[in-house]
């Protein structure tokens, strides 16, 4: 009887991906617990990266200090 | 002091339905534990259809395959 | 497909408490939402009065205050 | 390896608001449990003060009544 | 930068079965979204079989059910 | 209305250091969004190391491998 949160930025996660996350995660609770799919709760929770922080700071910052390292030569 | 974390799809849960499930969810903690309800907390959490599974499938396909069931003689 | 987290603190919540509040949230489910039961998961995560604050206090210190307010003449 | 979740009702939470709570929250753990800032993640869920109840009521018909309170003479 | 916890009834997961959680989840991260796994943070919550409800009931009284049924010839 | 959830691992928080979590988190609330106190819920919830998963490795093994470096010549 799991339930499986999947809390990750919104940064633009397609149908595809989701789909694939709510398998693979089913799959390992079947393949690893032995749980029935049927009885395995995913949710994923997309969060804005202004909502988000690791190191004290939003990832928004984050981001766009990556993106400005990676446009230097 | 109880907080009550209440996750359901959002398949047009209404103001109405809300507020039922804001003064059921506090009564219960009020008859069965005898908590004050000022100290009682209800989130509601509304996920889209393509962020929740079970069985390893959207919900969202899920419902199109109950309907497509529905729609046959 | 609700999914309904109720935590409260650790204070002798019995087996039957625990029952009758795994049944009222699920029927509340069922009658607000027209939800089927057994797609409805209720968890209950009981909680220390040491790791739950209110007012910027732990819950242990604010019952030892009202304990003590009450033995007062 | 701390994950810290706030959940606020979404009454106009500004960036600097979110930038503010993302770092205090970090600065916590590294002052009080010695934890690493980077290993530390805050989420910041705003919630619609329809999906928040308290008192057994939405906040949103709280807000109304304390409005209307502040605007008699 | 993604957090997922994973909720299951406390039947005894042995920690090879956790070790295999933890990878199986953060592989699932990298995989599918492109995350850094040194960025995935992955938690077990066990909870007690009394505290978990599944169809109004406790999953404790529906293991008892079950394993009765299985005992019958 | 705010609700905190603190996660953490188990390696001994203390008494004071909880106490110290609970204040410093309301303390956030009040000065960063003008919120009432005694609206403001934090949880702390422990997690074993073996359920804490990070970089697809319990945080048990992390340990043990930190104080092996930290015991080298």
């Amino acid at each position: 009887m799991p339930y499986i949160l999947v809390q990750v930025t919104d940064e633009g996660v397609t149908h595809e991906q989701k789909a694939k996350i709510i398998a693979g995660a089913t799959d390992l609770m079947v393949e690893v617990l032995g749980k029935d799919p049927d009885e395995t709760f995913v949710v994923i929770d997309e969060v804005n990266t202004d909502n988000w922080g690791r190191g004290g700071e939003m990832v928004t910052l984050r981001r766009q200090r990556q993106a400005a390292a990676r446009r230097k030569p």
